[in-house]
């Protein structure tokens, strides 16, 4: 099989740059790829890649993608799920490299969605204090999003991404070939992440997705590589710009205050991420038409798109609860709340004077469009 | 109280410098002196400085550091062993801090022995994927080797620190005073890592150490700063020239390829860190005598002063037992095992042939002086 085509994203930050690849029919080659990444490559001295995934990838993908290397690989299956993205997952996996002999040179492949990723990430991070991994993203939300920039992590009870670490990969392969297996409303809530790259800096994107909703939900490859290329294009430059989050990188969490409420609220159960994300960035542009940030006809064209690749899921909140929520969130830096409103489509921008009122204002507003419109 | 000398080293790491503040009487001036490090002061807005100790440090030194501070802190105790030193009590550390209200602007500062130190730092690491920390080592071990450098980490039931981040602290405020209240034979074990100082890069240290031998174990502080300082100025030096331990800094690790060996053999239990590498450094410059890399002269010199901050500890182990698990070693790199020996007094290399033949020689001897010497 030939990849129709293969787009190529450089991430360059302080520390390393490193490439992110996004094509169809790439499993196929990522072993060799990665082959030669590694210095002396992977057959040298004992073996030393070690695929982390989730027993549903590794069913549908595992062996297309083991295959593909040129030596043998070792298989830590972790289980699926934000409920499962605790430390002692992470522990359990790190005894594990331990005992199959993993060592600094050894290097990780996460293949799967965010959480794999995350984890694997993390995992790699804390492993003799440091050890490489390569991305294999198999969602669209892995792939347009948490599988570039470095962060990795996992959740604490007091909240979700509390403990981890930036830790970059050696490289991403986002293979839009594996996004036929994923459920319909991953992709739907995926896309929701791709909105959001639009939204804060690709009104080309935006258009893109209005544009081609039909052929992107239908899995048309082509269609997804372009979407997935832009994404991660717009996550690359402002990744670039500020690898640890002290400024520009904020915006990349539109959507993500309230949304990471909604997700802390329905404890991780009800809503896919993008899907939480969703709520959340109506109700960031429902601030930012309140403050005449963005025009009337702006905040209906992204209220639209966002709709358009619902439905967007009921859940329950009390509007007060979800308010009180985001004082938890990371972003905020000595007692500052911050918020990310747009500013038109293709422009964001990161606030620190957002009122527990306004907040409380689109809190109720977003319920009431959940009981109104909740799928 | 005047201090009586201080003594600053600086330690310079490609991503970034730091102080090591080396003196006694320091205690009442750490909190203020953190608090001119940290941009906006401590008091800015909401409380940020959170002390991690164990309750026996708390109990003598607690006071003298938490009134040092401008502002009020908040402590939180860890208990103190290396039993303690695991991800659970890393992650209960993570919940307690994400409660306490703790975000990207708290610092945190280790305040107690090198457990405290090592898990306070992938604490720091962790939170929020890294947030600021100072250290305040109050043994002897962790003053002059573990609070400098920038490890961190826990252990895992396969092995001691394999999982961890390198985070370097803020600043590092070693204060002799508090090892006035250190039980002798940890203040024994804490200078084996001195003499490993001495010999891997300096042979006036390694003098010092002969010549000033009971003053320093009478707790004389003058000589002790001078000791610390001589130590961390070589671990300094090391560390600036190989901050992530790709080369040169495996010379740090001379006795700790047995060392380590021993402790897991052990569980961790019957020895302290310092005296099972005062075992490994006798291991080690068997090797180097019987290669002719040390002379008689300089073998028996190394031998006899391990020996006279002694006496070294008994234990049980089987030779084969230790051999076996240096292959376990995070220094090993794609299954090629290193080891580091010294060349002479002063000076040491890392060397990766050396054979189990001689690994299980110098496991033999080392045990056969174990059930000789041993007390």
């Amino acid at each position: 099989v030939v990849s129709s085509s293969l787009e190529t994203i450089t991430v360059r930050t302080p520390s390393l740059s490193y490439q992110v690849h996004i094509g169809s029919d790439l499993l196929e080659s990522i072993g060799s790829r990665v082959d030669a990444l590694v210095q002396g490559g992977l057959s040298s001295g004992k073996q030393r890649a070690f695929v982390v995934s989730s027993p549903e990838i590794l069913a549908f993908w595992g062996q297309k993608l083991v295959h593909s290397f040129p030596s043998a690989t070792v298989t830590l299956a972790v289980p699926s799920g934000e409920q499962g993205k605790r430390m002692s997952t992470v522990e359990k996996l790190l005894e594990e490299l331990a005992e199959l002999g993993a060592d600094r040179d050894s290097v990780l492949v996460a293949f799967g969605g965010g959480v794999v990723g995350d984890m694997t990430g993390f995992l790699a991070a804390c492993y003799m204090r440091g050890i490489r991994y390569v991305q294999v993203p198999t969602t669209l939300l892995a792939q347009v999003d948490s599988s570039v920039g470095g962060k990795t992590g996992v959740n604490l009870a007091a909240g979700k991404n509390l403990a981890g670490a930036f830790h970059h990969p050696l490289a991403v392969y986002a293979d839009v070939s594996t996004l036929k297996t994923l459920p319909p409303a991953e992709l739907r809530a995926g896309l929701q992440e791709a909105v959001k790259a639009g939204i804060i800096r690709d009104p080309e994107l935006f258009a893109l997705l209005e544009r081609e909703r039909d052929r992107v939900l239908s899995c048309d490859q082509a269609a997804l590589i372009d979407v997935v290329a832009r994404s991660v294009r717009v996550k690359a430059d402002v990744v670039n710009a500020d690898e640890r989050e002290s400024g520009v990188r904020m915006i990349l969490n539109l959507g993500h205050t309230l949304g990471h409420a909604i997700e802390a609220a329905t404890e991780y159960k009800q809503l896919l991420h993008g899907e939480a994300i969703a709520w959340g960035m109506l109700a960031a542009v429902a601030i930012a038409k309140r403050r005449n940030m963005v025009t009337v006809a702006e905040h209906d064209r992204i209220e639209q798109i966002i709709k358009s690749f619902g439905p967007l899921k009921r859940f329950h909140a009390d509007p007060a609860q979800l308010v009180s929520l985001t004082a938890k969130d990371k972003k905020n830096r000595s007692g500052n709340r911050s918020f990310i409103l747009p500013r038109g489509i293709g422009d964001a921008v990161v606030v620190k004077d957002v009122t527990v009122d306004e907040l409380t204002f689109t809190a109720q507003r977003m319920m009431a469009m959940v009981a109104r419109e909740g799928a």
